[in-house]
């Protein structure tokens, strides 16, 4: 039986790929593991119920017979742990590439989100506009190391890894905002993730979730 | 030999044991695996040599004969994994204390360190009073959630493992707010955690280095 996940019957992004079931997709694509999705619905996931699943109900679940897990990082960890494709064997480098993955949602993600958060809950706010240059620039400082550590490799390590993966999921989620574009590298190095056969596989997965529901 | 971590010579934090080399000592402390420390200091760690060890010029790193880590998040899972006594052995179990340390820091954290952001760079702000009020209640909706989960149960999963770990460190952040204490069962949960010999030691051993320094 393959894994089943949770994911939005009809995501905020509408359908952009940003919601947190894009990483966990994207990896099964790329180790070639089918997996089921269940659709929840916003206003359901914030039932007390979902708390069954998810302590802090959001999506992504992750469920495979008797074990049940959340957070997208550590599904995504999961996956990679169980499959070849997303970590070297080389213990050093496997290391290096857990460490990207940290890196990513623990360093890179915050300010990222902050910035979303300043203009999805915050824009109606007399500080918004001096709040959201103080993210961005924020932003920018971490984009600009980010910059600098990879020059003008293809990946973070010497292959595509899980750290990658994430990387590059979290940078998405500028998109639009012509910030990335001010560190041509990062920008190409994004353009590389969404190239992937398995991002494309698993992008389009995610969309016709919300083309389907935003026809009914 | 043992790993070598860097650290703060003089911790902004002034020893509360709230730098990010504290989990790492932390989880050395409780596989009981010894290790050197070299103290950098602040202005010297944001200067462009420190990006040779640390892409995003932090502290801490881990530097093990030709491995060198970054993010404490990934060092403490290193630690964990080459080590008994952090991840359980069981390969549900170990999956599921892996999540709780992926939602210590990239769903626990973010607003805490928020807060933090909030009172030490935006106090001057004109619209601090009223961000500080928004964040405090996005980290009451977390902790609401992480309590009900956490019930009257001693840790997370069965035993203590490094998501406990993590997620008390990142708890700890609250310390001195009041925030935590509207949650009986998460400040009984950090106060168990800090109650732990291996947290003493490390706390012990962070605290000497900020009394040293101040000394000088």
């Amino acid at each position: 039986m393959s894994p089943t996940i949770t994911a939005f019957k009809e995501s905020p992004d509408r359908g952009a790929g940003l919601a947190r079931d894009m990483p966990v997709r994207w990896a099964f694509e790329e180790v070639g593991q089918p997996y089921d999705v269940r659709l929840v619905a916003f206003t359901a996931m914030k039932e007390p119920e979902h708390r069954t699943w998810h302590p802090f109900r959001q999506i992504p679940t992750y469920e495979d017979s008797d074990l049940t897990l959340f957070e997208s990082g550590a599904i995504v960890f999961h996956i990679a742990e169980r499959h070849s494709g997303l970590l070297p064997d080389e213990a050093n480098s496997r290391a290096r590439a857990i460490t990207w993955m940290f890196a990513a949602l623990n360093t890179m993600e915050p300010p990222i989100v902050n910035r979303e958060v300043a203009i999805y809950l915050e824009s109606n706010e007399t500080w918004h506009e001096q709040r959201l240059r103080v993210v961005e620039n924020r932003i920018r400082n971490r984009l600009s190391e980010l910059s600098s550590r990879l020059g003008k490799a293809d990946w973070l390590e010497e292959v595509f890894t899980a750290g990658d993966l994430l990387m590059v999921q979290v940078l998405r989620r500028l998109n639009g905002s012509g910030i990335l574009e001010e560190y041509p590298n990062l920008a190409a190095y994004v353009a590389r993730g969404e190239a992937r056969p398995a991002f494309k596989r698993a992008f389009a997965a995610q969309l016709a979730v919300f083309k389907a529901a935003s026809n009914t």
